[in-house]
């Protein structure tokens, strides 16, 4: 950035002084007009014009390209980003880091894919400083939507294709599936199942791979392809059940998954873990607690993964736009970080 | 607003020629400068600031004095955003409707109220065309630092005090209160006790007045003080099984206070509704339709209640700022809406 002082603006004080109005006019005008009258606003807005007046706070936006303000957006539909807890604990890791650097969180909500075009032009509008975007899905636009902003941006979960700008945050999902995996191998477990997440998206994609590495002759009829909620984990449930009624444990992609499975389980007279063990993912606190039976699960840090996406992006602002002003070499882009899982061990297996 | 045409800003293209860049360059520098080396940045900030340009976006929003975006500020920690499925459900109604008017629903969230003033700030910074408030409780700053950023606003729920000002959308949480518990008296229950909500908000008050407008001498010890939580609920349900052993009905005043207070009544070994008939508040569903038993509550439109302040909201923004300009009165205020509530019949009450 510039070290050249801002040239001299046109200040709002001017503006009131030659329009004949309070500062607070002015202010109540530039900001929307609320409770102005038309012949009162349309003066005030001749002199904005006059004398090239703009807002404080886009003036000096303009200066320092500083709002103190991030945009989160998650890659779903704004019914699952209320009804999923995943999103909720990965919010509040954003928001309180984010709080703690007084830059304030905007989540900016999408019905539909159609509406990632408005998004991209609130991104580029100047509201934000940079962009959080989780939940992605291959064949997203949304990617290429927040790069087109320019915005400083890191990701939740490894993008596919990962770029080489943006930094992500994940945990290691692939050897989260080995450990859960081996250990229903470790109880004697010979028939074990798979509910996969939505396979669109990586993480669920690198659990299945786990779970291949440990089973690779697995039977493709033991696999069955969930998308992360309660009732697409029953609907999985149900199908291994008819196909494979000789299973023996089941590895769910995460717990509303898991959760989905007990409940089919139960309805089928299947003990858990007696009859089947059941193995969830994410460790999602109270629901992996309060399941009948008690949900063993593959932890991750959610609400330590919003941070750490905060704190990643917060960096990268406080360097600045132009990487290389230290030197010749541009400065490396920060390295992305995949943080570690661990089994947590409950009734269900 | 005034009609007269803004005058001509330098453009983009200009800031480009005199620095010698494309525009490309010139746009990324303006919108953060990501990618763009320190001396590059500086040269085009120059000519920026020589030919005092304002981007694009900002200049266009100064003259029209539109974001295309509204802003959601819910006066609760983000924690209970995310966990109580009325927000959820208030949000979507917001949603579909800014959605079907390509504007984008931008949420604002908070920790705890020391971040209102950061709100405040990113409300005046010109980032949004109106805002949409809800949850507020008495002695909230937050309906006067709204006030003060000058945008239009529409509240969700009553405040206290009612703004001439500002329209409000709430249900009639008093009238739907009378129903539940003459509802509970037509059953012959004898000792209706009530939980309600917390005492700073205009819903929980106007319940409890509906709760003693049907039973004035209703003894205090019917009485416990709930927080809208289940937790809470569990809470007010144990003190009033020791205060008030004979209670034969409990009116809560919203569904998820009546889920703990099933739960605590299921524990004490009362069965609901025979020995203690339950009701709640909101129909909140799957969570009504799911209690053991299924809840009897007062049904409140809730998504729809959220379409109706966007709608308002959305209303005064196409009149524009200036109120007085169809004539020599100004117009009205948009009325606030107070929707009615049905009483739906499941198994505790």
């Amino acid at each position: 950035m510039t070290d050249k002082p801002a040239a001299p603006r046109p200040t709002l004080e001017a503006v009131a002084a030659r329009a004949g109005v309070s500062r607070a006019t002015v202010s109540r005008v530039v900001n929307g007009g609320a409770g102005v009258t038309a012949p009162l606003a349309s003066k005030v807005m001749r002199v904005v014009e006059e004398l090239g007046y703009v807002p404080n706070r886009a003036a000096r936006s303009l200066v320092t390209r500083r709002h103190d303000a991030v945009a989160v957006i998650i890659a779903e539909p704004e019914t699952r980003v209320f009804t999923d807890p995943f999103f909720g604990r990965q919010l509040r890791g954003i928001s309180k880091e984010l709080t703690a650097h007084d830059s304030q969180l905007v989540l900016l909500l999408v019905e539909e894919k159609s509406d990632y075009a408005r998004v991209g032009r609130y991104l580029a509008g100047g509201h934000v400083d940079g962009a959080l975007v989780f939940s992605v899905h291959t064949q997203d636009e949304l990617p290429a939507i927040v790069r087109a902003s320019g915005l400083p941006t890191v990701f939740g979960g490894r993008p596919d294709p990962v770029e080489e700008s943006t930094p992500y945050v994940d945990c290691d999902n692939r050897g989260g599936a080995r450990e859960a995996v081996r250990h229903l191998l470790s109880l004697g477990r010979g028939q074990v199942a798979h509910i996969t997440g939505p396979l669109d998206q990586t993480s669920a994609v690198d659990r299945l791979d786990g779970y291949r590495d440990v089973v690779p002759d697995a039977d493709a009829a033991l696999i069955a392809e969930g998308d992360f909620t309660p009732e697409g984990g029953e609907r999985a449930m149900r199908e291994l059940l008819e196909r494979s009624p000789g299973l023996d444990a089941v590895f769910a992609a995460n717990d509303l998954s898991a959760s989905g499975a007990l409940r089919v389980l139960r309805e089928a007279g299947r003990r858990v873990p007696e009859d089947v063990a059941v193995i969830g993912f994410d460790d999602m606190v109270p629901l992996a607690g309060r399941t009948e039976p008690p949900l063993t699960t593959v932890r991750q840090d959610i609400e330590e993964m919003g941070r750490m996406m905060a704190r990643l992006l917060l960096r990268s602002l406080e360097r600045g736009p132009a990487r290389g002003a230290a030197g010749p070499e541009p400065e490396a882009d920060p390295a992305s970080i995949v943080t570690p899982t661990v089994l947590v061990r409950r009734t269900s297996a």
